[in-house]
C-alpha cells in the first residue's frame, strides 16, 4: 500500500472556512496529523480518522520535526489517505518545506491543499480591504524576529516598504515589535487593527496606533497585527484615541 | 425584504478550492454578481441563482463601479441572499472597498467571506513554501504599476524588501516589471516561478530568472509571478538556464 500525504490548510479557525477539498479529504482520511491549535470543529470533520496531535502551530518543539517526518512516511506505507493538517495555509509560515523534502526524497507522494490565511480571514471580519484603490497596492506578510541582528531585521524593512502589513505570531512581543518599527522610522501614529481569534464566534478586534500596541491586552488566542493607513477611518470611528491620552502620549 | 450582500472569494479557479461557506452561499443565492473571469464550474454551484456578469477581474471598466454598487443595493431590496463573487479573496486586490462603503452607507448588510488567494494556490501547485525556515520570513503581495512616478514605485520597494514576492496581474507587463526591479537593484539572476491558471487542470509552471521574465510566453490565463531564493532549487532542477544562453545573456 502506498498512500498520499496531503498537506492541508485548515484555514483560520471556523470549520466552514476550510476549502471543499480539505473537508472532503478530512472525511476520507485514515490518519490525521494535526497542529496543536486546530479547532475541535475542524477535527470533527475527520470522523473516521485516527487523530494525532503533533507540535505547535508557532513552530516551537522544533526538535520533533524529524520525528514528525518519519511518522508521516510510515503512515503513508500503511494508509491510503494521510492528512497533515496545518493552521491557515501550509505554504505560508507553515514549515512545510522540511516535510515535503523528507517525504519526496523517500518516494512518498505529497499533495498540498491551500487554505485561507489569517490575514484574509481577519480582513473579512473587519470588512476592510488590505488593498484599497489609491491607498494601498502592496501587502507584507511577516513573522517578526526581534533583537536578533541585521539579517533578522528584514521583517522590519518589509513592513516599512509595504502599504499594509500583516504581522503573524507577534502578539507575545508587541512591545519589541512596536519599538523596532518605530525605531526604524514607521510613524508611531500608524493605525492598526489587532484581531484575535479571527473568523471564530469569540473574535475580538481592537483598533489602536502603533505607539499603543504594547498596551493592548489579548486573551492568548491566535492574534494578527494589521498595520497601515487603510485602518485610519476605522480607528477614528472606534474612538480609541483616549488610550493614548490616558497613557500621556 | 432586506437581504444581505455577501462579498465572496471564489478562490483561485478550481471549484473545490472554494470554502465550504462560499459553496453553501452560492447554493442559497438568489442572485450572483460575478467577475468576468470566474470559472464555469464555480458558477454552476449557484444552481438556483440569476447570474449577472459584472466587470473584469483586473479592474478595468472602472466607470461601471457606481453602476455595480447600485445594482447590488437594489438586489438586496428584493432578495434574501445576494452574492458578489470575486476571484481569489475579496480583500486582496478585489476592489471591495467601494462596494462595502456604498452598501453600508445605504443600510445594506454586508458580510465578507474570505477565499484562497492565487499566491497560496500557486505555491500549493509548486509544493514550494513562500516562507522557508532560515531563508524567507517575509512575503510581499503586490500589483505592479510601471512607469508612473515615485508614488507608484512603492510596489518595487516592497518587492525588494521582502524575501519572497508574489506579483499579481503583471504578466502583460513582464518586460517593464523586470526592468523596474533590476533597475532598482534586484539581482537579474533572482529565481522566479511563473504560474498560469493556478489550481486548474491546465495549470502551467515555468521556472526562470528575473532577467528571463520578458521572454516567457503565457497563454492569456490568470498568471502570477513568484520571485525569490526559495525557487532556486526548482529552477536548477528544471534546467531552464539554456533559455538565458539562447538569448545571449
Amino acid at each position: 500500500m502506498n498512500g498520499t500525504v496531503y498537506l492541508v490548510g485548515a484555514g483560520p479557525g471556523a470549520s466552514d472556512l476550510l476549502t471543499v477539498r480539505a473537508a472532503r479529504l478530512l472525511g476520507e482520511a485514515d490518519v490525521v496529523f494535526h497542529d496543536a491549535l486546530i479547532a475541535e470543529d475542524v477535527l470533527r470533520l475527520a470522523s473516521a480518522a485516527k487523530k494525532i496531535p503533533v507540535g505547535k502551530r508557532c513552530g516551537r518543539h522544533s526538535t520533533a520535526q524529524h520525528f514528525i517526518n518519519k511518522r508521516l512516511a510510515d503512515a503513508a506505507r500503511s494508509h491510503r489517505v494521510v492528512v497533515r493538517l496545518k493552521g491557515g495555509d501550509p505554504m505560508l509560515f507553515g514549515r512545510a518545506h522540511e516535510e515535503i523534502a523528507y517525504l519526496t526524497s523517500r518516494g512518498v507522494r505529497v499533495e498540498v491543499v491551500p487554505g485561507v490565511t489569517a490575514a484574509l480571514a481577519a480582513s473579512a471580519d473587519l470588512a476592510i480591504s488590505l488593498t484599497r484603490r489609491g491607498a494601498a497596492r502592496s501587502v507584507a506578510l511577516v513573522t517578526p524576529r526581534v533583537g536578533k541582528g541585521e539579517r533578522e531585521s528584514r521583517w522590519v524593512a518589509s513592513v516599512l516598504a509595504a502599504d499594509t502589513a500583516a504581522i503573524y505570531m507577534g502578539a507575545g512581543e508587541a512591545g519589541a515589535i512596536a519599538a523596532a518599527l518605530i525605531g526604524a522610522g514607521k510613524p508611531a501614529q500608524t493605525p492598526l487593527a489587532l484581531v484575535e481569534d479571527a473568523s471564530l464566534p469569540g473574535k475580538r478586534v481592537q483598533y489602536a496606533t502603533l505607539a499603543d500596541l504594547p498596551r493592548l491586552v489579548t486573551r492568548g488566542g491566535p492574534t494578527l497585527i494589521l498595520l497601515g493607513e487603510v485602518y485610519r477611518e476605522a480607528l477614528a470611528s472606534a474612538g480609541l484615541q483616549p488610550l493614548s491620552r490616558r497613557a500621556g502620549s
